[in-house]
Parts: C-alpha cells; structure tokens; sequence
C-alpha cells in the first residue's frame, strides 16, 4: 500500500477509510488481495445498484467487446447507442409518458450536471441557479457553484458565483419552499430570476436528507409559475434507488431536465446522461462536447440493465418493501439507545442513521472491522448511509443490519 | 438512424460529418452496419492511439472483466490501480525523471483540467489563468473559460471569468510569448499575476498549431520568473502522439502540472490523470471527488498500453519516422495545388492541412465518400486533421494519404 | 422644459414625477420659476435633514468661499478638513465610546458602500457579502450587487457577484435573522463564510421597512460569533433622521463598519464618510481613491451642522416626539379607510404610509397638485414615503400632513 | 496634524506627500495655515483646469448661494439644470456636430465610467470590457475592473471580472491596436465580443501616456468593424487639459460615450456626466440612480466656465501653444542631463518627465521644499507629471519649471 501513499495524490479519499487493496467483486460482495471478503453497503456511491459485475450485464459486455464492437465514438451513430437509445424511449421514457431529448453530455455525473446548467442559462438568458443547502452535484466548477460541501467548495480556490442556497425540505416551514416562494414572490427580493433550480430529491451526500413528495410538488409548481427550469439530479436516487426508476415518480412531477448517471451504466462503467424538454433543445450541432459522450460498452451494460431490470416492476416493487424493511429495522436500532440521540429516514434503498459527528465515523470503521462497508454523509458526516445494492438478497441485507447494529452498539456504549 | 434524430437531442455532431451506423472496429478500422469499413485517420479525437479495440489491451481486458476484477471503486486501493501507478512511475514518471504524484481527477479531460486549474488556484491564492488564442480544454466550466472556441463559450450562458488569453506561438513575434511578457513585466498591465498558465503543445482542436520548442522553453522560464504554474494539457498531445510520451519532452521543460486523457486509457475508455509536483500536492483529502475515479477496466488496459508499447522506444522511434513521411506527403499535396493557398503542419502522427474555410469540411466529406474518416478543426474548420492509430501499418497511412490527396484534388479543383 | 427631454437621457426620473422648473429653495420649501412653493417631504431623499439652504450653514459656507478657502483638494490636509475631523470626533464619536476611524472615501453615498465592502473583503480574504431583501445601496457595480431593486440590478448589464440575500426583519420569523443563523450554522449550506453583512436600519427606498433594536441586536451577535463584519449604511437613516444621530444607536450595537453620506454634509452638497473600526485600518496608502475626497465646502456646512445641531439633544428629542406626532397622525388616516388595506411604519421623521401599487403613485401625483413633494417607495412602489427636514416647523408638519390626508381620501374613493 | 493622523484612516496619501495644512488657494497657488505659498502644478489632479477659486465662477457661485438658488435637486428639473445643458449643447456639443445626450450619473468621475460600462453591457448584451495596459478609471468596482494599478486592483478584495487589458498605443507595434485587432479578427481567440473598449486618450494616472492620433482613429475604427461601443475617458484629459475642449478631437474620432468630470464643474466641485450617442440612451426611468446628481451649484460654475472659456478658441489657441513651450522646456531638462535616462512626453497642459522609480519620488518632494506641487504618476511612480492650471500665467509657467528644473539637477546629481 506504500505504492498508493508515495506516489497518489493526498486527496485519496475512500481508501484511508478501507485500508485494503480489494482485487475482485461479485454481487454484494468485494474481495481483498488476501481473500478477505466485505459485505458492501456502498455499492460505488449508488453506481452499482445491480451489485458488481452482475451476471446478466457482463455477459453482454464480455460478448460485445470479445465481437469487437465499437469501444469509444464520441457521437457517432453506433449499433450500441442506437440499442440504448431504443431501449431508455421504449422501457423508460414512454410508459412514464415523458418525450425528453437526450443529452450525452460526457462520462460521469457532473457533466450531466453541467450541460444541464449551461443549457438553461442558455434557453432563459439567465444565470442565477437557486440550489439547496446541504446539495452535492459535483466537483467541475458549475457543479461546484450549486454544491454545499465547504470542503469541496473552497478547493475550487475562486469564489463560486451564479448560484443562490435555499432550504432544503423540513428547514424552513411545513412542506413547501417558503423561503425560494418569498423571494420569488418579492421583485425586490435581491435574487435575480434564477435559470433554473436544481434538485436531488433524496439528499445523499448531504446526509440522505429526504423531500417530501408534497414539498416535491410545491417546488415545481413555484417553478412554473416563474417560468424557471426545474432540473433534477437523479444522479444518485435515481435509476430504481428509491423505487420506481425516477425518484421524482411518487410525487407526480416532471422536470424539465433530468441528470442521470451512476447506476444508469449497470455496470460501473461511466455514463451519464442529461434528459431535456423538447423545447429546451436549443443548442447547435457541437455546442457542448466531450471525448468521452460515447462509451459504448457502457451502452451496453446499460441497455442489459434496462432489459432485464425494468421491464416489469418486480425490482421496483421489491425495493419498496425491502425498503419499508430497513426503514423498521434501522428505527429498532434507534429505540434500542434511547437518549443516545439517534434517528433514521431514507426512502427505497437508501437510509441513513443519524448517528452524530465523530461517532458516525466510528460506526463505518467498526463495521468495516466487522466485514461491512458503508459509508458516513451529511455536512459534519454525522450519518451513517446505507446504499446496499438493489439485488442484494434478503439474507444479504439481514446480516448488513446486524453488523450495523452491533457496530452501533459497541460506539455508542462506548461513547458514554 | 431516424431513431438517433428524433429521440438524441439536437447538440450531436460527428454523426452528422459522418451519417452512418458504426457497428464494429479494429485497428485502424470501422466498419458500419451494412459492413462498410472506414480507414480512421480520427482516431476517436486521439483517444485511439493504438487502434481500435487492440488485441493485447482487449486480452487484458477480457481476462480482467471474466475473473471478476474489481469494475467500479472511486478512490479505493484496488489491484488494478496499483499496477497502474506502478506502470506508470516505472515506465513513464522515472525513466523521464518525474516525482509528479497522481491525482485520479474523474473520467474524462475535462476533469483533468478542472482539477489542474482548482489546484493551482488553490495553491497559489490567485484566480487569474492565463490560456492562448485557439485553445481547446473542455466544456465543463472552468475548463470552458480557458477555451477560445466560441460555440463552446456561448454555450456557457455565463460570462466566463477568471481567464485572459494571450497569442499562441507565431501570433506575436519571434518565438516568445511577447505579449505575455510585456503583461507580466508591467505592474500596471491589468493582468492580475496569474494561479497558472494552461497550454497545449500541440493545439488539436485549434487547427493543429505547434508550438516551437524554444517557445516552450521561453514560456516556462516566464512561468518561473514571475511564480507562475505551468499547465500542459496533454490529453490529445501526449501518450506518445507527437513521438515521445508526452508531447513536451522533446523541448526539454517540465511541467508543474499535466493533465492526461483520451490515449492513456488505451482502449477507448474514459480515463485521466493529472499529474503534480509534489510540492503542490496540498489538497486535502476528499477535496476533490468524483465517483468514476476508480475505472478500474480501463485501468487495466493503460496499464496493458504502458506495457507493451513504452518499455522500449520503437513506437516513438516509428512515430517520429512516419510523422516525417507524412509531413513530406502532405507538403506534396500542398505543393501539387500552386496558388491554392494549402499549407501544412504538424508534428509526429498529429497533422494538419489548411485547405481554407468551407473547403476543408468538403475534403472531408469526400474522404469520407472515399473510405476515409478524418476531421476538420481551426477557428474557421479551415484545416483537415490528420490522426491516424500511431499502430497503424504503412499501408494503411499510405492508403490513406492516397485518399486525402485524390478528395484534396476534387475538392480543389471543383472550387476553381 | 423640452429641452431637458431633448438633451438629457431618457434616464432621469424625478422629473417625471414633478414636471416643474425649480428655481429656489429655502428652508421646508421649492419654488418653480413661475414662483409656486412647495412643501417639501422628499428632502433631496433624505439629503436635506436641516432643510434647504440651512441660513447657519449658508452663512459659513458663504464665508468661506468668499474668503478663498480651499475648494477641491483631494485628501490633502486643510483646515476645513481639521475642523471636520476634529467636530465629527469631539461631537459625534467619543460621546458614543466610538473610536473609528474616517476614511473620506468619495463624494457620493455608494462610493461610502464601495469602500465598505472592498476592506471587508480585503480584511477577511472572504468574497460573499450578505444583504437583505429590498436593500438599497447604490448604483455602481459593487453596490448594485447587494442592492435587492430589480430594474437596477439589471441595469448593470452583467450577472452581479459576491452577494447574497436574506430575508430582512419581520419576514423569516419572529425577531431574529433566523434564516441567516441557518445559513451560518449548517457547514454544507452552500453559504461561503460572509466577508460581511450590509444592513439600512431603516429600509427607506425599499418601503420604510423598520428593524427592530432586538432583531438588530440578533444580528450584531451573530455575526460577532461568526466573524463576520457588521456594515450598517447609515445613509438615509442616519445623521439624526431616526432621533439620535446614528440609527442604530437606539439598538445598542457597534457596528464595524458605517457608511454616511446624504445628510453629513447639511448643505446638500456631495460627501461622503465610511468609519471604521481601527483594527480594520488595514489599507495602504493610496489603496483607494477617489478626486472628490476633498470637497471642502461640504467640509465646513458639515462642521456648522454638526456644531450647530449635535451638541446637544434638543433636535433629537424633537425627532422623537414629532415622530409620534406623525406616527398617530398616519395612523389616524389609516383608520379613517378601514378595508382599503392601509397601514403605516416608521421610525422619528422617515414613515411610510402604505397605500399600494399604483395608489401610492396617485396618492404621490395628489400631494403634488396640492403643494406637497412627497415620493414613493417599495419594491412596487406601493409605499408613500416621507421625509420631511428635521427642521420643518409643527405648522409645516400639519400642513404636509393634512395634504396627505386629503391625498389620500382622494385616490382612495376613487379607487373603490 | 496629529489629529489628522489619530483620526483619519491610514489610506491617506497626498497628506504623505505634502504634510502641510492648506487653507486658502486663489488662481495657481495654495497656501498653508501658516501662510506659505506654494505653486500648483497638480491643480486637483485636473480638477482646477480654471485655476483655484476663479474669480468669474466665484461670482456666480455666490450669487446662486446668496440668492437662495436650489442647491441639491437629485434630478429633478431646475434653473441651473437647464443653464447648465444649454451650454453644454450651445457652447460645446453642437459646435462639434454631436447630438449625444446627457447622462448625470453621479457625483464624480468613477459614476460616470460606472454609468457608461452598465449602459454598454446592457445595450449589447454582452459582458467584456477591453482596456488598456496602464489604464486608471477609478476605484469603484466596476470601473476598478477596467483599471490598470495593481494596489487598486488589490483593494476590491474580490477578483475583478468582466474586462480583458489589451495594450496602449506604442507598445505592442507601429501605430495600431495590433493585438486587440488579431484578437477579434480570430473568432477562436478567448476574447468573447466586447460590449466595448474604454480607453483614456493621454493616460495621465498611468504616466502620461499619449495615444497617437492615428492610433486612436485605428481604434475607433475597429470598434466600428466589430459592432463595439467606444468609451473615451475623457475625465483628467477633457475640458481642455490637451487644448481642444475634448481630447479626441484632433484625433477626428467621435466616441459612442463619453466620459467628463475633474474640470467639468470648473471650480472643484464634484460634477459628473456621461455623454451617449441618441441610439444608446435606451435605460428606462431611474435605471440608474443616485442622490448627488444634481448639485446645482457646480451646474452653476461650470456653466460660468463653459460661457467665460470656451465660446472663442482662445484657451484652446493658448494652451496649445504654452504646451509646445513647456515641450520644449522639458526637452531642455532631458538635454541637460545625457546619460540619466530622462524622457519627457505629453500634449497641452498634461506633460509628464520619465525619471525613473524612486528619483520621480524624490524630484517632487524637492519640489515641494522649493514651492511647487506636482504629483508622480506611471506603474513605478517613475514619471513627475506637470497638470498646470491652463490659466497659470507665463511667469507661473516659468516659475515652476525653473523649480522643476532644479529639482531634477538636485536629485540627479545625488543619485550619480
């Protein structure tokens, strides 16, 4: 491990938290060089919401690239877009009634994020984007302007402009975005029109803070009223996370721009994508691009994904229940340490236990010590978050409560 | 491809230059649908330099992916990541005398550049950076600010601030960066001492200018002179384009920071580094993320690439020879059309031929009728881009060469 | 009059409201070339607290430029400049246990906001400044920027920086800056640490909007615990026009940083002053300049005024009481239209009678046929202000008011 | 002094340079509380083109006072408004075939930038603003932005954006804005479209520096091609500084905007206005604001100036005239000192002796010891610049060149 420490960066991150080289995956599980296994409740920050190297979706891979099938192509026609292509219209975006263009805006989630905000400064001619507290949408300087992370922010060494913070869902008033209503409602407010407004529905990095389906709707009304584009970064809830495949379904809205990327490659490999309103697709030929627009084995592993995963709603329909499952179990952890402060919410696959700064931490490292990998969230990583791959069994998920609880346990006993 | 026009959004290009389905590729080969095949003198933008899908990188690759290596994992210690590092410090960093440490910045080139330009800012406490006329870095937006296309910057929908650009070498005398100079001399220019100065040896997407090696030098003597870091984008340059590894070896400086991307994966897949010296290496850890910093496939194959193709010099033994072949050839063409106002540059296995605007896009289309895909770049398109797969065989660049030269004559003679 | 419309830019705006050529003016009064006399509550915004042509300071100042005082003279010493210093500290700073230090930082109100906000951010090394909604502080770009009046924010013709709004006194919650302490308190709220917040005690162009001592105080005490600097532009509330000389001294807090300007020169004539505490004296000579540093005759009407007016507590106490003259005097017009929606604010001699969008305006145009200048204000201009000097006799107040009255019922019975 | 000192903020500066008390000043001399006289070559940084106190505004001043004429009046209509604009059309605009309008953007010289950048930006819908190297429009944000001097840049405590230096006439090639002409002519060169370029005819803060005739047309005419708005600062340059009542004039140029202040209110009372094109005046009522916009008493001198000056060609004949004398004079000084590196430069009445840093320092404090102001200006405080009332007789001309002159043969000969 001294190879990592002397020649990367300082800024590695996740490895000081899992001191071990892991050298293959399956399913729910990674496995170290020395054979060690970890029950994994990260699953790449929700990428691998199929668990890793599912089945299904490397049999396509190995077959398309064994083929030679086309690797890279910017955005060129190939068979392999074309598949994927076919499959999001005909799987995802029609029986969901939605007529979105789609944008391949680069690999990975911040350009979903960034051609999202570039696109909608250019349609209103504005330049404010209202965003949340405690948001995260990536570390590329126009994500980073509407991100909350302190730490994040000042790394990008130059004040961060064109974005406004208001109070994210339970922060300022009961279900509805008073504060953003107020200042839109004021002309001398001080907060020019905005853009757009961007949202994550459920709050992962920022400590799986969860919107209400009510305040959901509230916000997108207030959106239209003012004409402002509501843009949702279903970067990390969506793709079947929290249920349905969209994690703004169960509130009935529909944004103007949607973010995808994370699990929407299936496989781990990047992808991202930025859904747009028809009459939003206002760019030439060539106004945003990127080397990187056409991984086509990504394609693939995400056409797999489509095919086999949502073309029915078993996947959906277990993820709620195993859902409201975690949801019990994680409130039996809170009641079992009363007085310790503790508290749970998450929605679908994703949960968080508030635990408390420090002693958050302290939970991951023992529960890693114990054979499960979660990671800490929130704006002082006082929350535990859970983000168990979609697929994992139920015994799976059982045996990943008990190390969590027998890790909160022993922190908590601990800490008085 | 009627399913790709109604259902992609209206910002896609190359599939317009070129209005076909690509269904497979291998070597210097795509072949469509129907099983056409293309000579590809593009080279996915020169994330292609050892040819499509590679038979020793695709065995890696295969064989990596069938044991269930490790797909998705952010920054976490992986055994593919530390056969990575290890290719490249043995291979690359200390044979050429580098202590850079490696930052896994996110997938793409633009994430190299955002995190180059974040941390020199960082470093340094100032916000200003300096790029040149016809630079291209990326549509993400720090990396937008630093680039000169207009298309690119408009799509913004913001002012770009924080950049002030200055003529590329041969725009304003005699092998210095004069303007530069004179700005940084005068303590009343309005120039605010600049974080960093950001450039491409070789300006690709700028119509294949070359900067001179004595103009290189005299940039990083400016650079020291006045504390300034010095940023080479090496992502369409590098991994061995122009001859050496990097682009900038043979001008014999050494750059604070260099971003790599495109060719450093090897097979096509998103990957990119940024290189520091270790003194800058202050960021904190966590202060830059991103979720696909970990590809671990692509690992994989940059490390198959290294491998193979750089633990001797005969690949840029061969590049350089050919690189002079071609510059010969293309000097003919020029020569051939006395009055036709054609000129020619390049350096290494990267060219380019000024046909003029308009005209070079109809060369292209030509070529493209004729079995040969190659792109346009410059201000103006005025310049027919040459990037054949550095792997590609004699007879294919001659093939190709033949072709350009005959969709060259048409072209110029149809416009007389 | 066609030759103002004919030559002067279509920007003017008072003129619109009083389409009148005024010649004269002397103590509470205008009067037109045709010899009409006005009553006058607008009192040059607040610039005229002793009155038009104040015969005490019209005295001095006539003797001093008869005499050859120095005119202009940048922020050279002068005698009138001594006297000034020596009357603003012996009069104004130590009997409140102010210790602040004078920067002479232009002639004009924003240039006293423009210095405020350049030191508060040189000081902290921090960019954001926080301001409040329907704030008012000037027309160049730094003012602007936390400046919440729509039609000048977009006047700048450049998306504004560096500032964020938040809810003034009585529009978050009972009595404190709850949604700012949010902000401050939540490390992830996106909310960069604060160079400073600017805030009018009195709110006069935004509507005559009045903070509480208590909210005040919340406020002082927050940014005391957060390190920010308090900046109170104390332009149109100050120099007695709340009762005491400063506006917040009635609050008990010391702000950091206050910017004077309008009435401290008594005369009407241009200046400006920005005190700040000696800790925050941090400039270099020079660091800010200005040519009308050194308007002396607004030095000696100043110096008369202070002399004349400050020295004891006689006007003082008599802006009080004559305050709640007119407080009653409103509200008895108030009650005298019940369901018509009326209400009515203020603090010693500035009040708003809100009458609402478009009313006030005729209200406005009503007084004006009838002898009074009297303009609106609020964020839709549904507020009529007044302003009348501090210097007005009871017999000038009962007139004006009276006029309003009668304005009032006016437009109100018409309105039905 | 102490008092000034204990008091007053450290960012004082001319008070460093000459630490004597001022109290009186008549034509070209000021006079220290203790009666010394000293010689005025500094005239308020160009602010006492008439000379201090002249006796013909004088008169009209104190009539306007005595007779009770309104002495603040924001923008409504008034007397000494409309004389004001009369003779403004009469005397200067129409004479010179310009039908530009007025705007009254503030109290001083920065408002008037501020206005003409804000109304540029929002005329063109754009955002950037090319100056030039060395450049000085003052110390308010925006016109800071456009500003060359590194310790006023550094005093906004911000980074300043929105504006791209570009270099002055004689610096980048032979009589033409080269650079600026291949930075718009190459549509990928980083330079988005500018909104417009301000540029200050003979740079006087920035050291004198005298933009050709041809140059300037070059200028003009580039802005012309590229559908650019020319602003001329024309604030310490105009009103006759050069000789002709603008400074462009000789040039034949006729700017979209111009900028006047110092010397326009004739007797150092602050006055500012922003001349623009019918076709620009496009801001609706009250975009842009401010409480000092109608100080009628410098209406009232300044139109006293603009009759008792400029209705003949005299002052213009004689200041042409007396600046080839001192020319010459200067030329003599540089002659007398072969080896020490002395140049001299200017036009009119502005002239400027390169000393070199530190010894320009050092000729002007042995100036004043020997009764002569004048002031040190260029981006090492290297030049002494000379800025005479152009009412200064030839035995005040003389005078003070023979101070001059010997100071420079005092400080010379100790720096051998």
């Amino acid at each position: 491990m001294s190879s990592f420490s002397h020649h990367e960066s300082n800024v590695r991150s996740y490895s000081r938290r899992w001191p071990v080289v892991f050298s293959r995956s399956s399913g729910s599980h990674l496995y170290s060089e020395e054979g060690r296994r970890w029950l994994d409740f990260f699953a790449g920050a929700g990428s691998l919401n199929y668990g890793h190297n599912n089945p299904v979706l490397k049999r396509a891979l190995l077959d398309y690239i064994d083929n030679d099938g086309v690797t890279h192509a910017l955005d060129m026609f190939t068979t392999a877009r074309h598949h994927l292509l076919k499959s999001l219209v005909e799987v995802v975006l029609q029986p969901r009634g939605l007529d979105h263009k789609v944008i391949f805006p680069g690999p990975g989630g911040a350009n979903a994020v960034e051609a999202a905000l570039k696109l909608a400064r250019t349609v209103t001619g504005r330049s404010e984007v209202v965003h949340f507290t405690n948001s995260f949408h990536g570390a590329t300087l126009g994500a980073l302007a509407v991100t909350g992370n302190p730490a994040h922010r000042r790394s990008a060494g130059l004040p961060l402009t064109g974005a406004t913070p208001v109070p994210f869902d339970g922060q300022d008033g009961p279900c509805r975005p008073e504060h953003l209503a107020r200042l839109l409602a004021n002309p001398g407010s001080g907060l020019d029109r905005p853009a757009a407004v961007i949202v994550e529905t459920v709050q992962a990095e920022g400590g799986v803070n969860v919107a209400g389906a009510e305040w959901l709707r509230g916000l997108a009304e207030l959106c239209r009223e003012h004409g402002i584009l509501l843009i949702v970064d279903d970067i990390q809830a969506g793709c079947g996370r929290t249920g349905p495949f969209f994690s703004f379904e169960d509130a009935g809205i529909v944004p103007d721009v949607i973010c995808l990327s994370k699990s929407i490659g299936g496989y781990g490999l990047p992808l991202a994508l930025t859904l747009v309103r028809p009459e939003l697709d206002v760019w030439q030929p060539g106004a945003h691009s990127g080397t990187f627009r056409g991984v086509n084995p990504a394609f693939v592993t995400a056409t797999a994904a489509l095919r086999a995963y949502w073309q029915d709603d078993a996947l959906e329909k277990s993820t709620r229940a195993r859902g409201e499952w975690i949801a019990n179990a994680l409130q039996d952890i809170v009641n079992a340490h009363p007085g310790a402060g503790l508290s749970a919410r998450g929605r679908g696959l994703i949960h968080g236990l508030v635990v408390g700064a420090g002693l958050a931490d302290a939970v991951a490292d023992e529960a890693f010590t114990r054979g499960l990998l979660v990671e800490t969230a929130g704006p002082r990583d006082e929350v535990v978050k859970l983000l168990p791959p979609l697929t994992a069994s139920d015994a799976e998920l059982a045996e990943g409560l008990a190390i969590l609880e027998a890790s909160v346990r022993g922190v908590v006993e601990r800490a008085r």
